[in-house]
């Protein structure tokens, strides 16, 4: 059993990107510029953003960071939207979900230019990953792809098996395990209501769980010798630890890990990389990579 | 065994569509009404046309073609889709497919406004079907999920699998399986380099064939009790017809059909709900159902 060392790799393209970024300057462009906006004080968003700052300074980005206070109402926060969507010195930007219940999320997402779009979130985005177009790929399953990738984990024609059908993981990561492009594997999508769900697994030669239940993936589930990515992270309270909680993913990997050939641990494997394409995606747009 | 009669369906959703036009007619609204662009004369494109002014005539709706050559440019093509976008006379319209070699057809789909894409195929309509927000579903897709309806077909939970990843076919029916307001099945994808595609075939509660290899799905690939539903229409040649050929579904009806619960047949099931399927978006877009 090896780890998939999702920290390790994170750094490692971080430091490819930030050397990609220094060439451009050399070469007299500007740098890549991410801009985001935070609604409120969600203790979860406060870390992200500021990781995602934190990561920008690491890639040799410009970052802008617009904080508005939760009262804000939805006009105006569309009309920021459509400031940096005109601004030609942001390349590419992010609205931090969730928002306040009075702002429709989906409109603000919709509002975003899909060209400036980093989060991959916006429907032409969606719609475009799905036939096969460049895009912009949402952070998560665009991390997992990387992964595979870099472990050389060979996917054509093998079984992949995911577990969870939402929109930002399962779904997507199953349209791109499944293109000829990408992952060009046999994909099969599990959820709450799979009445063969366990079956499934067993016959995974590649396990994505993303199901939001803590431990969730026991031994005979497990094929001996597969590839299990965990992207669960649920808070689960630890009194040995200071904080009073671990973060747990949806694998339980003591009973897991040797069974498999690679597994990510959690933390420390999905969770790194998910930034570090949202950087990718942002050189992408000051490249104009796809648009 | 019993036949999914799709002709008998779309002729009933037909007088539906029909029944529900007169009654906006009599509330003083106009008829839905459905353009087509036509480029060329492709024998399968002129026939596919005809079937859809006839449809739209069946279904009280007003039609239009628009006739080109096939030496149309791509700028004076995108013009007409212009016009078609801004005429507050036309609810929906079609570019039928495919286009002459020297025009960008993803262009085209994209100059489209995708408030009139009765096709679907727009990646805005593409993206929020993925997402699943209100928008035009394709029409093959939307009339599998049809036929599943009205025959009773149940889903939830079952296993379904797909042959076949086209972008108009494959991709979008796995989207729809998968979402808990669709389908809400256990979906597989299958595909050329499927190394386990008879295993999962042979475990399908409902197989959906749309790979385009005549009679390819034999009946050891099919549970008993199965429910079989075949996209595939290829011309093979048949001395003993006076055309010289039959349409042959990627699914070898003889040997599979006795195993079957429900099963489409070829012609007549999946084909006829295909037209229908148009002529529901282009009354929803009458209406403003989703947009």
């Amino acid at each position: 059993m090896q780890l998939i060392d999702g920290k390790a790799t994170a750094a490692t393209i971080k430091s490819e990107i930030k050397q990609q970024v220094e060439q451009m300057v050399a070469a007299g462009r500007r740098r890549p510029h991410l801009a985001a906006i935070l609604v409120g004080h969600d203790g979860g968003s406060e870390t992200y953003v500021k990781n995602k700052v934190l990561a920008c300074e690491a890639c040799g980005f410009e970052s802008t960071l617009l904080r508005f206070e939760d009262d804000i109402t939805e006009a105006e926060l569309l009309s920021h939207v459509q400031s940096l969507n005109e601004n030609p010195a942001v390349d590419g930007f992010i609205v931090q979900l969730p928002l306040p219940k009075h702002i429709d999320e989906q409109r603000v997402i919709e509002a975003i230019d899909y060209r400036k779009d980093v989060d991959g979130f916006h429907p032409i985005n969606v719609g475009r990953m799905a036939i096969g177009l460049p895009c912009f790929i949402s952070a998560t399953p665009k991390g997992i792809l990387e992964l595979l990738r870099r472990y050389n984990v060979p996917t054509s024609g093998r079984k992949c098996v995911i577990l969870g059908r939402s929109n930002i993981v399962g779904k997507p990561m199953a349209q791109l395990m499944m293109q000829k492009q990408y992952g060009d594997a046999t994909v099969t999508v599990c959820h709450s209501r799979s009445a063969t769900l366990v079956d499934e697994c067993r016959k995974a030669d590649i396990l994505i769980a993303a199901i939001g239940q803590p431990a969730f993936v026991k031994a005979e589930m497990v094929k001996p010798g597969a590839v299990v990515i965990d992207v669960g992270t649920t808070r689960v309270s630890d009194a040995s630890r200071k904080s009073g909680y671990r973060l747990q993913g949806d694998v339980d990997f003591e009973q897991v890990a040797p069974l498999c050939s690679l597994i990510t641990p959690v933390p420390g494997g999905v969770g790194p990389m998910t930034i570090c394409m949202l950087m990718q995606n942002t050189l992408a747009a000051a490249t104009r990579a796809y648009y």
